[in-house]
């Protein structure tokens, strides 16, 4: 089974610019559009799903919560309910653009702290699912974790991933933070490899956890973000 | 050919109440459903979707300009392409609610400076219409303006609206006011008749302008919507 | 000691009303005027200004979190650098409109989830002395919390407040809702006698539990606001 | 009389980064920061106000239309009393941060669009100066135009600004864009130094159209920014 590489895009916001969308369109497989939400706007949407499609990159949505200011990456407390109809509202929004370009919807991945909370809370991992049983299509989600278990009872396709540019605890749980770092490319390429053919995660403290990993993220804003996203790309070249 | 009564609904936003939407829900033929930019938010328009179709109502999109505060009622300077994604991503947004409910698009209707934006500037009717073609629905208007023009030259089907809550001057342009006023039902009820039976608009001074009539528009945040609608939705029974 | 009547006023947003401002402010001594981020826009602050000035009701400053759709209900992750300087932007918002009508801040009131979060959290109580002691002000709050503690080690002056139309649970604790409801006028007022006369307040369950009540406060978007605020001013005019 | 360089700062937003903040203030005499309506948000604001603190720079309000999405830059419909409360909101905001930091406020600017109605409409200029006179401060615009006219004429001391990245028509009118271009630091530090000398602008077609020049304006977002300041800080030092 092929491994991808996916990537969060279309997050500048008006005049102000993240990521390199351009440069890293040729080196992924799949899309992950921000939604107007934690990031982006209508025209930036637009220019990404062209951008995806001119480089036969598949789309999915990548909505998150309300706060532009915050990247999505300040919780929030929310119900089921309005987190359901926050997504349902994003995904939508994304799907006029993919109607526009005559595209198809091919997953949803909840961003930042909206993919963290649907760990920690079964009412925003059950709201995530109400959202994707209406465009009928797989999370993304992390493998080993409350999401997972609830998508799967749900019945939603899981696509299990693993991140190319983050830090792991020994116990497998991201470490997040609200601004990435830049990242050793060969070394983040060699974790990838690992974690395809052995199963195994790298911690922080150089141990190993278990894992399962379908599609590699990058951040398109980590700073040397297409330099990780090559040296993965051509790391993983065997199982892609 | 049945005259309808539609109503821009679901614009409350968050804990901010306008108008009654479970009070005009029976009385209405279509709703415009805002759709977060101008008005609503993600709760509000599941909600609004959810109203109409309980009691038989077709629902629109109306999307506004990016501009809660101003209640999308004060001009912006935009693009054709921005006014055309700006559109794309709101009726989008609403089409995620109504595949929700297994409910069709009915119509376009831009709101407020939007509306009127694209009576007066090529550019931004043509936005509209390149947001129409997207959804393959009709655009809903004024005749006699610019934009019917544009609108029907581009093959977008196209509604005549007459407004049964709005003040027009000699000339049959509408009289543009940041906040709604009540007005005499009976009155309003019977310019409404005119404008369908004799295609005559009745203007501020009393003098009349020609008219066509295919659906009658009451506001939400009209003080006495509710009166206005019943009054006009039991004069115009005849053409209905 | 005068105990005094407060309310959260200004919390309308552009054509969004709510509350009724001007039946309110004859009735009250302190208005904590919203200030941009869960609620109001600069002309409804520069009207409540003007309003509480006009009344003779002392001014102070109600900063919440960035979210409007929320109304500042909703808990936010945020570190005591963005609470300082969240509340330093607003109330020197809130300061320009007093400077403009020749008026004193009298005090700083956190509102919604930030008035909470500074209960349970020693670092966002933190961000709000940062804040308060750029102003010079009082803080108000309740007794017998983590933000009573921190702000009294910090030397902030502070007030001691007892909510009006917000129940209680058996040990003290306010009950959280995003939504308030209307309260019986009569138990209302008799609740803050017994507060102020006794030092004790009613539980939901009927038990009591003891308070300090320096200050009662309203908040206008109870739905019968006006006449709890009546009541409970009646009542307490002995110690008024 | 010296000749002052002054800059937009402050204007990143959350990640989103724009201008060299760091890189600008050892240049400048007199920084704009932004207010957070077309850009900035507290914590930047609290950042520019720091950095200008320490590098002795002055330091102006920048305040713009309630619009980050177009960055200020798209006109909007507004009346004297929004123009009037949505500056003194904002100024009086970041009042709160100079407060905070012992530092007096300089001088306010009107930002992008804001500053061009200020230009066009009577109403929108007495409404800056409506707020100015709250603050007492001088205003920063273009001579030869209704805004200089009608702050003059209210009193309000006036600093006559050129700009160094931007450009005119033969007519002396600054030329709007929405993004600012890169231009060669020489050519324009030239420019400057004929409009101090000679009271000279020099126009896109090559002509000269008379300029008053008191302070000289370099954009942040202006993407060499950097080097057109150092260019022009050092041709100007005879008459700085």
């Amino acid at each position: 089974m092929a491994v991808t590489l996916n990537c969060d895009m279309g997050e500048s916001f008006g005049l102000y610019q993240v990521g390199d969308d351009v440069g890293m369109m040729p080196i992924i497989d799949v899309a992950n559009v921000a939604c107007g939400f934690h990031a982006s706007d209508p025209d930036h949407m637009h220019a990404a799903v062209r951008g995806a499609k001119a480089n036969g990159v598949k789309i999915g949505a990548h909505p998150g919560l309300p706060d532009i200011q915050g990247f999505g990456r300040r919780e929030m407390r929310m119900t089921r309910d309005e987190v359901r109809n926050a997504i349902i509202y994003q995904v939508g929004a994304l799907a006029g653009f993919l109607k526009a370009e005559g595209v198809e919807l091919h997953h949803i991945k909840p961003h930042g702290s909206l993919y963290f909370m649907a760990m920690q809370q079964e009412a925003i991992a059950h709201g995530v699912c109400d959202a994707a049983e209406v465009f009928g299509v797989p999370l993304f989600g992390m493998t080993g974790t409350l999401h997972e278990k609830i998508y799967q009872q749900r019945g939603i396709p899981f696509v299990a991933e693993f991140y190319a540019d983050l830090d792991y605890d020994a116990s497998g749980k991201l470490i997040l933070t609200r601004v990435h770092d830049a990242k050793d490319p060969t070394e983040m390429a060699e974790r990838c490899v690992r974690a395809i053919s052995k199963g195994e995660g790298t911690a922080q403290d150089g141990s190993f956890f278990p894992v399962r990993c379908e599609t590699i993220c990058v951040h398109s804003d980590t700073p040397n973000a297409i330099e990780i996203a090559r040296a993965v790309r051509a790391a993983i070249a065997p199982w892609h």
